[in-house]
């Protein structure tokens, strides 16, 4: 098999997707950890267009982008499927991922961003919990995970509301996926936790605190 | 083989995406115009979440969003395909077309706010500009298509820019894919419609015009 190498940041959870996704497998990679500060020859070479990680190289081959690279996994790696087998279950996958996407990441930075502002906080937090229902009520309805009774890509992919977002909400003083209004999802959050391969390959928490904060703080200053 | 419906609107290049895909499947569907202003009962059942076109039913069961649509089409008709069957040349297929979900169309909505007002336009251009810098260089660098001398799924998803884009800037009163500037995607975005199947299925550029205007003038007012 082909020499498989994952460029990473400790604290991204885009990151966070591809390591998840290549411990499903049982693929053996090589992490190599990135200076945010001091990129490196290998990340600049490897995603010229973005220079940012997560990127996986695999028998030489560079790929970018989380999503992108979620897909290649799946594709090149068919053991212990993170996508059903059925097309139409598939594209339903796709769009809540692409939901996910179009709207997990902003809900986090606006959150992180909007927070800061005693006066914005009331309607950031309306904002962030319509997305958030759609979520509860479309996306996960009744079921455990999105992908049913088992971990599928649409739970890779929103692993940041778990562990992050929980970070993020610390830091802020208020909470989003409130357990009253959210029952789901919030259990969710904390289900997604508990299974063995997330939890063994999540951000220490502390740490992860130390750093949103830092990064908080960029934003003010 | 199970019925085919497509819910569109006439202008929408996403509507556009999936029309090509089918006919270069050679996919038989009916195609059912919607109302802008009056969503019909089929479209807020069948996306509820958006409320937008395209929407393709398959067998009675509807997939939203036209990218997802894009991959679903090309699991269900593996015929013509639209992506490489080499996973890494997937990934970049996908890579770029996520570059461009990221960006065209964020161009284009830009562009066409932007360059409403006189103080804006030069460095509204001028980003625009960098964003076409890339996909001339990196995107489709000496290629005929961004799929190679073949049209691709990525061709297909930056199709708006060719006749939208140029209608756009007929409206605007300004070029950004200038053909002195930008040789190759200048080249692409003629070469693009003169391939059959494009060509065949493109909206009346009259028409097209006098929409786009009619959109422009909803922002102002």
């Amino acid at each position: 098999m082909a020499e498989v190498k994952l460029v990473g940041f400790w604290s991204s959870p885009f990151v966070h997707r591809v390591i998840w996704a290549l411990k499903f497998k049982g693929i053996r990679y090589e992490y190599i950890e990135e200076d945010r500060y001091n990129k490196s020859e290998l990340l600049l070479q490897s995603n010229p267009l973005h220079k940012k990680v997560p990127v996986l190289i695999h028998g030489g081959k560079a790929i970018a982008e989380s999503l992108v690279i979620l897909e290649y996994i799946e594709e090149t790696w068919p053991q212990n499927p993170l996508l059903p087998k059925d097309n139409h279950q598939r594209a339903l996958a796709r769009f809540w991922i692409k939901f996910g996407e179009d709207s997990v990441f902003h809900l986090l930075s606006s959150t992180n961003q909007n927070f800061l502002y005693e006066e914005e906080r009331a309607s950031a937090r309306k904002k962030a919990q319509e997305t958030i229902m759609v979520m509860e009520e479309q996306g996960l309805g009744e079921k455990k995970f999105f992908g049913g009774n088992n971990i599928s890509m649409v739970d890779i992919a929103y692993g940041c509301l778990s562990h992050w977002l929980e970070g993020l909400e610390e830091i802020v003083g208020m909470k989003l996926i409130e357990e009253n209004k959210f029952p789901r999802l919030h259990a969710w959050t904390q289900n997604f936790k508990q299974v063995p391969i997330i939890k063994e390959n999540l951000p220490d928490y502390g740490k992860l605190l130390i750093h949103l904060q830092k990064r908080r703080q960029e934003y003010v200053t």
